[in-house]
């Protein structure tokens, strides 16, 4: 059974807040040390009771702690890696939970060095409509998927330990290498999202079409609601996971173009199988959904 | 007050079917005549109480009626016309509920002829996950707008008579020329219908990605919930209103070849400030629609 004298969360947020309220619900930790950016963030994650105590002291935060969990943005984790490195304890294990994961390897090759080996990259898949430390919820993972991503050099026994948290946080925890990763969420999620953003943003740029927003019904509502995530940690996805998110928008650009050509050549048997595919597709996996 | 011994609805789904079940329910209609392509159908609203009874003898079913609605997919529009045009009654009034005007305006032209000017083109901007007569609610105009395509030769007294039933339905009626309608839809609801469908295909086509959806999350399904809509509907508007959803699909394969340059030089500001725009005007949006 596992259980750990001190935990270190780094950025206690949505993500960071419940992994740490799970782990303190089940009874997996003495301790929990909460780390970030706002003090006043922290100071209310006590009140709520998802942390122990939080420090600006990143060395009194790290040191002695078994394991430490980076929730911060993609774009500041090469700089967590770098402050944490110096007070990693022998045995203590570093995870994440960043959206992209290429990037974030090699980040924790560049910044812990000898020490990389304890660092295990994980992506948990769940978000909540809210966001912030006041939206922690210890069942928040419960049947998510949780991807991880370990590479040749990853330590076996970190490796299975992290694995061993997320399944107790009811997590279905499956690894991939980091590039399947970083390819597969650049199609299903970096991509719907850049697209939602792009339509959203294409029509506030049509004035000629007067108020236009007036006019959207749910099918708007629905396909957009991505469009309303956060704009700094979109931005740093799109940076850090550039490569496989430009590669599907050029793909789904020649796609949009096929289709241009057979609406404007009212292929009326194309669209419809086309349309008729997609649904189909679509069904069959809300389905799979559904009875999981 | 409005008050009609017969009316005649012209496909009996969620559409024809709410739209009668509205005029029984406030007492504005003597008897309701259905006609349709499915007898089991029409059979099933008589015993839903959406209609009084059917007919598959168009002749029946339009004469001495005081108002026809069409609610018929758009592939059918020119056929619906020109079958009911023979047995129009003198002071009877037409109106249709399809999704794309400029070409049901045509139709009708051509159709109805020297009629035409009894014709009042209309949009009911209301649907439901559910389709169907089965579906059929008397409240699903309720706060929802109607868009009225009236052209010079529509006759101002029908005008006036669909624009009440409509607001007696407890819609919010607005009009517009045929062709705007046709553009601010085409952006609005025909071009993200096309891009989910496009974006569900273009995975379902890419094998090498593996169960692809099987790693999707919240943001994937709202996205695609479009995408599950029915395929003959939107090949017939994609069909019967190719200019306008052309045009936008060109813009948006324009927007989205420059946001993958923009993610390809990794422009973190350009990006940060497209995504917060989206975001701001998405929010603004939600905010409007919930404070209406």
């Amino acid at each position: 059974m596992i259980k750990f004298d001190k935990i270190t969360i780094i950025g206690v947020g949505l993500i960071g807040g419940s992994f740490a309220k799970g782990l303190k619900k089940a009874g997996l930790v003495e301790e929990v040390v909460g780390f970030g950016r706002s003090q006043s963030n922290l100071k209310k994650a006590v009140d709520l009771e998802v942390i122990d105590r939080f420090t600006d002291d990143i060395a009194d935060a790290v040191s002695g702690s078994e394991l430490v969990f980076l929730a911060v943005p993609l774009g500041v984790m090469a700089d967590s890696f770098e402050a944490i490195k110096p007070h990693l304890a022998k045995n203590a294990i570093v995870t994440d939970a960043g959206s992209s994961k290429s990037s974030v390897v090699l980040s924790a090759q560049q910044a812990l060095a000898e020490k990389f080996s304890c660092f295990v990259p994980g992506h948990p898949i769940a978000g909540k409509e809210q966001s912030g430390v006041e939206a922690a919820d210890e069942a928040l993972y419960v049947n998510h998927r949780v991807i991880l991503t370990p590479i040749e050099q990853t330590n076996q026994t970190a490796l299975t330990i992290v694995e061993e948290i997320w399944s107790l946080l009811g997590a279905n925890v499956e690894q991939m290498a980091p590039q399947q990763h970083d390819e597969i969420f650049a199609a299903t999620s970096h991509l719907p999202h850049l697209l939602a953003f792009g339509l959203v943003e294409m029509l506030h740029e049509h004035p000629e079409l007067g108020n236009v927003f007036h006019y959207t019904a749910g099918g708007f509502k629905d396909f957009t609601r991505i469009a309303s995530s956060d704009a700094e940690m979109w931005r740093d996805i799109a940076v850090y996971n550039s490569d496989a998110i430009v590669k599907w928008l050029k793909n789904y650009g020649v796609a949009i173009q096929q289709l241009a050509e057979l609406v404007e050549n009212k292929d009326a048997e194309a669209l419809y199988n086309l349309f008729s595919e997609a649904k189909q597709a679509r069904d069959e996996h809300i389905l799979q959904i559904q009875q999981n």
